[in-house]
């Protein structure tokens, strides 16, 4: 006579103190009895519940002796999404079979995405359900215009109804949004604070960088905090009429975040991905008008004015289906904006504009006050045409230079951006007139600098377009963390002598 | 008076026992001088060189009190590919861009891959170059007919190029290949002993599985060693006219190898990819002459004789571009081949039909002995139309069953297929005729339960296409190497009845 085996006691969590960017890693030891009943290996998917939570985690399997066979380790990011004390008991099991991939595979092989489908694909995104290869396989099928119009329509609707939404009971509320690839482009922490002065409400909500060295919520994180929730974004939104926050922080788009989390390695953009991103938070947010600025030049995200033609029509028909006005401005995206390149130096340009300072950047200036009007006008504040002048002038009178403040101390209180220990000037190799800087190649320094995880990376130009200079004058400064950083961006810089492309004759 | 800092003293190499599978990870102290001075970060890619070895490895950042912060600790696959000895001292440093990715970028964006684009992608890829992210994307942007034929000569040639070749010295080589999606095709480890005892020469290298339950690599290493290295390889085909190893050994096609890895979780298929990743090991393993076998029904890989077809031709003019003699077969893909599925199960099929046993598959015996007699033709080894006819009186007298002993003993030694500890029948829930079985979901459950992994795993079917069942008679057995893994397959197969379609009417 045979008794029913005994069940195994449950493993117990233990944090491992291993940082594997945003990926949930579970550590397993190879004698342990659950990996073994189960068939786990490495690299398996596995479900894991503790302390209430459950989550999607990769199995890496442990013969060292830093592991015990009746634990349960995680990686920094399990350890985040769990939320157990350590010693909690843990609960593993073979996820269930992961079906929206067939829609994924379909999609590959040339299908059309229907909106339940998007659906599926997104909850199961936000969820945590997909690996790292999963979600490459997802973006790579949607990337390029590999999405058409309903596609994109279910996907931004998909991503809002998996995410948070801020009420505000009624009325105008603001918003904009800069569809990036031009460096140095941090007009919002000029315009939410000129908005707000006139009376307006604008609860901004930023991205992090996805291929850019920086984004607007990682320059404004140089100056204040960001990551703020729901409530917090309320309260000074109720304070102050407007806010620069981490739209991350507020899961107003949980499964685009998951997303450009693997956007962001793999360096690709899509334009149906765009679109939903972009606008999933603006819907989640609350927004009722945004102004959406398109900077179009040979080197930015926007090649031509076609391309931004046909951006802008997936825009308005969008954001039609989901409720929003929206107003699309093209601008000059020929050349950088501002003088840095990276969070902490495109907050020092933002500065510089807001206190009205000599040395401050003229094209960052102008850019804000005319995006600035467009809004000023779009929430009523001024009449058609009379945008420009009321944000020139609450710029000119410190009216925004406070507001800005004002929005920084409810946000947790304003700090002083880094500088950069480690810098280095790359001089011109000729005397001549500057025709041409390739902001993509820009883009690349900075972010080999360490832009934008190291806050005060990047780059500071020194020149503009048409500018004359001697040979041996310094083109733009780089600015890391790290020497290594330095020497990989100045390797890189040294082989890419057109970035700033000086005449031939001087 | 400042001196020079002081060089930091080497990292040296530890053997951590973490099983990544086949990604290789670095993983350093948070207060590692050498990850600080460098800038490195969570997910960072790093070169590093130990002991004259260098390879580029994913960093995970450790704060636990288990790695030391003079201490570069390795993944089991970075330790494999380093085989440097540990306390070996380690030099990192941040790899030089990637920049055959733009290619990648390139192709996803629509644009086509030109043979030197190709080149540069598939050598990174071979050299370990690239993330599993970054795989991931390049598989996906070449998944279904995403490559056209210009690619797919140019990617062909390109995984030859970036591998090792095997010399036969004149005469005619004969291979076999059968594009998959066809379980308990194994006809492979009868044709080579029947084309061997005709005395022609077949040295067969063959794939593991990549998105089946088993590939021919995995069951004939049931039975014998496949892991054979280029002169074993010409050392066993010397002896016996004939060999079944596994080509990954061999590095025919490295880049294919490391591809594969990101296919088979990704479940995804590429007929660019399936032609280059075929032809490019016969091409390489020195084979003149080539036979396909392509399975055409509605759950086979191949689901049309349109698309078989279009694959035909894709084949003859790739290998024609190659300078092989290609000639390609359809076969009957409507049901499974044998009654297992997983890789010791389809051995022991194979080991029935070749003893000449009564309870022997024989639709197994008469494909096999279709293909063998197309080979002896092509071989000629036999007059046109005559070819089957001396493969049957091969298997008949034995002469197979003895030449295929002589290839295992050669290979390495004989051996036993194991089975399963954990099995359980799904029976039949009425009374009625088979009217179809549905290969994609037999083939689904068979992974579920652990094929290819484990060894053991799999299902065996007992009933064919057009018998008559009884209710609760057995329709297939699941195998399982653990409880768990059992439990996993048998869940699936519960709300998947349909798999094994009875008629409604008893």
């Amino acid at each position: 006579m045979s008794a029913a085996p005994l069940p195994a006691p449950p493993l117990r969590l233990r944090r491992l103190g291993i940082d594997t960017y945003q990926e949930p890693v579970l550590y397993m030891h190879l004698e342990c009895p659950v990996c073994r009943s189960e068939g786990f290996e490495a690299q398996s998917r596995v479900e894991m519940t503790a302390g209430g939570r459950t989550i999607v985690a990769t199995l890496n399997v442990v013969q060292g002796g830093f592991l015990g066979v009746a634990e349960a380790g995680v990686s920094e990011a399990a350890w985040r999404m769990l939320q157990a004390p350590e010693g909690s008991a843990v609960a593993l099991r073979h996820p269930p079979p992961l079906e929206s991939l067939g829609h994924v595979r379909a999609k590959i092989h040339g299908r059309k995405l229907t909106a339940p489908a998007v659906r599926a694909v997104i909850e199961d995104v936000a969820a945590g359900r997909y690996s790292e290869l999963q979600l490459a396989a997802f973006v790579t099928a949607c990337a390029g215009d590999r999405l058409d119009q309903e596609e994109t329509i279910a996907l931004t609707r998909a991503m809002v109804d998996v995410g948070e939404r801020i009420a505000w009971g009624g009325g105008r509320v603001l918003d904009k949004h800069c569809v990036g690839g031009l460096p140095g482009n941090r007009t919002t922490m000029i315009v939410v604070p000129v908005v707000a002065a006139c009376g307006l409400r604008m609860p901004k909500t930023s991205s992090r960088a996805i291929t850019s060295p920086a984004g607007t919520a990682d320059a404004m994180e140089t100056v204040a905090p960001v990551e703020l929730d729901v409530p917090a974004i309320q309260r000074v939104v109720e304070r102050t009429g407007g806010c620069i926050a981490w739209g991350g922080a507020v899961r107003l788009s949980p499964a685009d975040d998951v997303l450009i989390r693997v956007e962001r390695p793999l360096d690709l953009d899509s334009q149906g991905q765009l679109v939903a991103s972009v606008l999933s938070k603006k819907v989640a947010a609350g927004s009722t008008h945004v102004l959406i600025d398109v900077p179009v030049g040979p080197t930015a995200k926007v090649r031509s004015a076609q391309a931004a033609q046909v951006l802008a029509r997936q825009l308005e028909v969008t954001a039609q289906a989901l409720g929003l006005h929206l107003s699309v401005v093209q601008t000059d995206g020929t050349a950088p904006v501002g003088y840095g390149i990276g969070p902490a130096l495109e907050a020092h340009d933002v500065l510089a504009v807001l206190r009205n300072e000599a040395a401050a950047p003229p094209d960052l200036a102008d850019r804000a006050l005319l995006l600035a009007g467009h809004l000023l006008e779009l929430g009523g504040a001024a009449p058609a045409g009379g945008g420009r002048a009321l944000a020139h002038q609450v710029l000119a009178t410190g009216a925004a230079w406070r507001k800005f403040q004002d929005i920084c101390e409810a946000q947790g209180g304003m700090r002083q951006p880094p500088v950069a220990p480690f810098r280095h000037a790359v001089a011109a190799q000729r005397s001549g007139s500057v025709l041409a800087i390739d902001n993509r190649r820009l883009a690349r320094i900075a972010k080999l600098a360490g832009a934008p995880r190291a806050a005060c990376a990047g780059l500071a130009l020194h020149v503009r377009i048409g500018d004359f200079v001697e040979r041996g004058e310094p083109l733009f400064t780089v600015h890391a963390d790290s020497p290594g950083e330095l020497a990989y961006a100045l390797d890189y810089a040294a082989v890419q002598s057109g970035t700033v492309h000086v005449s031939e004759d001087a």
